[in-house]
């Protein structure tokens, strides 16, 4: 059985903030399987990733790119410092491959529950990194998550963007099905799996509820940091589904 | 709170079977409320999309993907049969678009836990009726679920392919955030998601728990089927990710 709790009475996160001592505190009893899922937003807050808009000079690319998407050009300059490439732009959505590998809209870089007006959260700098410091701290797995857009279908799912603790992957190649038949290639993605679960016990975008708390997923969860998140990023050459 | 729990007790389900008796039967208690997410593979298999490998007559295409990709032309041709596109063709995978509209590989065609030797499972013909059909006899909503892989990430995670009774998309545009700032395009993708944390409570690919209860998603289960899993498609024309 799995449980997903979300975690109640975690105050509004500000830059400087002990982020693991505010979780431990509001998330009480924490067991050393447990995997708690927390909402990107509070770490990159707690971390000091976020900008203000008033201090970002845009470029001439981002005056373009702002006039011809309709959007502000302070924003779109912050979403080209966070990219690696800007993969296409239409519709007010910048697609971008982060700097980490992630691809996703607008570079992660978002306005919405930043804390703050005229304020925009990035991703972490390294999530998988942040992820083993609260690891270290909370003595349970832990997931940093965030919620990315999807080829081909409709709606956000929340995915994995940081993990420590517990194995991203659970791969079956080489092992066999129930009718002892040889499974082809079958990777599962668990970490991107606990997210999208953690997410579902959330109130909602408005709920403030950025910790998840999952138990019963003790089959995945490791005595050591493991690979991270980064284990789940397909190399743009690999990628069949480009 | 969300709760996902494992039905054990499923006997291998075959072409003719009464599958919502069998669900029932194991399930036990069934709430109104809750949410059942069964993988496709035992719903294909009572409804008979299954095709025996000895039946099929390879065309001329089937022999030259077969060989170009080190695969059975035979099974193969069923890919064939099962896609309205194919989209790309590598590493022994065929990325194809289905006749429902599903990016998938191989067209959901899969040979692992068929059941019987020299056979493969298709996708049901109309995830969302047998939905319906399911939710008619159980009382409860249902998710029907496959395991697709995903561009730029590593790892399959569970989508819903059909659904009813249970709303396949949280929309929160037009609503606003914890800042009372309006939220961009925020759609939550709540099917996908359950289908996502169901596969977490499963043993895995040889436990035959193809069924999985969730309890604690009352806010998104409807009084009636609702738009189904059809809702989750993206028309290529509109897919900024590709």
């Amino acid at each position: 059985m799995i449980e997903a709790v979300a975690i109640a009475g975690l105050p509004e996160v500000r830059p400087g903030d002990d982020l693991a001592t505010l979780l431990a505190a509001a998330a009480g009893d924490l067991r050393p399987t447990d995997v708690l899922v927390v909402a990107h937003k509070v770490v990159s807050k707690a971390e000091g990733a976020v900008r203000a808009l008033a201090a970002v000079e845009p470029s001439e690319r981002a005056h373009d790119l702002a006039r011809a998407h309709g959007k502000d050009p302070r924003h779109v300059q912050v979403v080209l410092d966070e990219a690696a490439d800007l993969l296409r732009a239409d519709a007010g959505r910048l697609i971008c491959r982060t700097k980490h590998g992630f691809v996703c809209a607008n570079a992660g870089v978002d306005g919405s529950n930043a804390g703050a007006p005229d304020t925009v959260v990035l991703l972490p700098a390294d999530p998988d990194a942040s992820a083993r410091a609260l690891r270290a701290r909370l003595g349970c797995a832990v997931v940093i998550s965030d919620s990315f857009g999807r080829p081909w279908r409709i709606g956000q799912a929340e995915v994995a963007i940081g993990c420590a603790g517990l194995a991203p992957l659970d791969d079956w190649r080489g092992r066999t099905d129930a009718d002892g038949r040889l499974l082809g290639a079958t990777h599962i993605a668990i970490a991107d799996q606990a997210a999208a679960a953690a997410d579902l016990a959330r109130g909602g975008k408005d709920a403030r509820e950025p910790a998840v708390r999952l138990r019963g997923l003790e089959r995945h969860v490791l005595d050591h940091d493991g690979p991270g998140a980064a284990a789940l990023l397909r190399a743009p050459e690999g990628d069949l589904f480009r």
